[in-house]
């Protein structure tokens, strides 16, 4: 009648998620939110699909590859699915939360769908969960959201993680201020990102200098900084290393264990960012658990936000082993029932007599048994 | 530069969820799944996309028109976005979760997308939660998902809420058993379904005594039961009644307070299921809270289960307003700021020095300030 063997198969980069992972992802989206909630972000949830264009303004067009698109019948125009829910938020900030003070603090958690995953993300849906701080220039409001964070991954017991610092910005701000066209700038910031370090000495002298020094300062945040004071930038490019010293010494003060690490050249991913940007990594797991940095609103109005990516997070996540799967044998009272779940227990309740009550938990996989003596724990 | 009236504007039937309603539908979502977790259900989390003949499959094809389709093109095949999530489970249940110990319960929690929202559900995307109970045919299972559903309702604050139970099959097993054509039987079901008294008499004098007596019979359940007993039904339609007696007894038995109606008659919106269903109203809410079912699983395995709207709970469940958004002024230590997170407040801190706290508080919308010497509220 079916194929059941077919019926199982999804689309490429499409999964099913089974227990104990669906529910550990609803967990550390939970968690997350609160997180947020308790640093005054207020959660928005824009929907998974709107008009295409919408969701390919500004900085969307660069994800315009990688977006479904479905055509609306209701009004006749092409619609996409999200890529990407930053983008949403921002537009609501300038739209329907454009008369709410700011600094407006906003969160968001959902799904995105990408028509190709990526050598380092194959899914092609996922879930994200993130913040947006809009309407402020200060570097309180990088510190907030690096330290928002580092308190949501130590409360999903993630302990060891290190913060990856950069200034996307840095290398156009040097090569403006030195003169230098825009092809020869392009080409110095990639081969920066790069670590291309033989390409590095092939320009204007100057600028090569201080692209190798650049390069040679990436690392632990204190010695990038000593190093970065060492070199010799333009004005702007200076201020943008000093924004950058001043927020690491607020970081350093705020949460001295905090492991920093700074690689001003680094661009990739951050082609809409403005200013200071960040990338987040776990010891030992595979792909970043989120990123962030400012930006600019469509209408110009500065703000900063990140977001973690939950199939990451998923690997980052100690895994706890419960034994809290509590078999109540068939005709237990309802009353009885609530009451133990309430004690904390997951009860399966028995939908018919048990010819023994004790093999009958071990089949479904139960911890433990309730009798009327007492719970019992399944050996 | 952007036309930013036009950029908050969505196609219809889809919305931005703004604060504090975003955050209220993800509250309500995790305390279905905490509920549903109790009782033993365990989560799984189908993607939003998949081929879409496995949608289509069955039962499925009824939501052919509702379903938005992309073309993959990883696979070269088409893909649609779910329109209903049950039939996902189904499948989970059917194939990678085939040799798991049954009765198998699953839970569920996730965003629905239609072509065309209905006048009833205008809203083109939503989301649902629910569970589906595997491979049991006892009338204790059916038991258990209403019950459940009260549970879950009890813990939104929903207090005030009826069930209306109906046999979706009963007319066609009457039919059957009385020997009525396929066509006469399909009319006699929708003839009963509207209601419609003076059709109800056009039938063979057996049948349309038997179809008036099950329309005068709806009602609330106890005396519905009683005027269900009186009719001389063939012995399956019989036997049908017979379990919904049982149904009841149990009902009023584990949740005596519990409003229980009985449409015997009903079958609209449960074309699949195949036995006992019902659907979910709260008092003065617009829309059905959710409705469930029996049915059978593509291999013939039985099922029951219910889908509860979100959309529907949220103009259900009672408003709390809170006050708890806590200015923290600039320059407060994050131990500080962390402590009273600890305690329960939603901190919103200052990013820049303030030159009258109290009014900075006020207008970010905070209902209290810290301040060295204590909290205070704001008038």
């Amino acid at each position: 009648m079916n194929d059941y063997s077919e019926k199982g198969l999804l689309p490429a980069g499409l999964a099913d998620m089974l227990p104990p992972a669906a529910r550990q992802e609803s967990a550390i989206s939970e968690t997350l939110m609160r997180v947020f909630g308790a640093n005054g972000y207020l959660q928005v949830t824009p929907p998974l699909i709107e008009f295409e264009e919408h969701l390919l303004e500004g900085s969307g067009a660069a994800l315009a590859s990688k977006m479904f698109r479905v055509m609306d019948p209701v009004s006749h125009r092409m619609m996409g699915i999200r890529t990407d829910i930053t983008l949403q938020v921002a537009r609501i900030a300038t739209t329907r939360m454009k008369q709410d003070p700011r600094p407006l603090r906003l969160s968001y958690t959902g799904q995105v769908l990408r028509v190709h995953g990526s050598q380092l993300r194959p899914e092609r849906q996922f879930a994200q969960a993130g913040v947006e701080l809009i309407g402020s220039t200060e570097t309180t409001a990088d510190a907030e959201l690096i330290l928002l964070v580092r308190e949501a991954l130590i409360a999903l017991e993630i302990e060891e993680f290190t913060l990856d610092l950069t200034l996307p910005n840095l290398v156009p701000t040097i090569c403006k201020e030195l003169g230098i066209d825009p092809d020869t700038a392009k080409s110095a910031r990639e081969a920066l990102d790069h670590k291309d370090a033989a390409e590095l000495t092939k320009y204007d002298p100057e600028l090569s200098s201080i692209l190798t020094a650049l390069l040679k300062a990436a690392g632990p945040a204190s010695q990038a900084l000593d190093a970065l004071a060492e070199i010799d930038l333009p004005h702007q490019a200076g201020q943008q290393i000093e924004e950058l010293r001043q927020l690491v010494i607020h970081l350093a003060d705020a949460a001295p264990g905090l492991e920093l690490t700074i690689d001003p050249g680094e661009y990739r991913g951050f082609e809409y960012q403005t200013g200071l940007s960040f990338t987040v990594f776990a010891r030992n797991v595979r792909g970043e658990l989120g990123r962030g940095g400012r930006y600019l609103l469509m209408d110009g109005e500065p703000a900063s936000g990140f977001t973690l990516f939950l199939d990451s997070l998923m690997r980052a996540v100690p895994r706890h082993v419960t034994s809290d799967r509590l078999y109540v044998p068939f005709g237990t009272k309802l009353d009885q029932c609530q009451g133990l779940r309430k004690e904390g227990w997951k009860t399966i309740v028995g939908l018919s007599p048990e010819s023994n009550v004790n093999d009958e938990a071990q089949r479904l996989h139960c911890s433990h048994v309730y009798h009327a003596d007492g719970i019992q724990k399944i050996s």
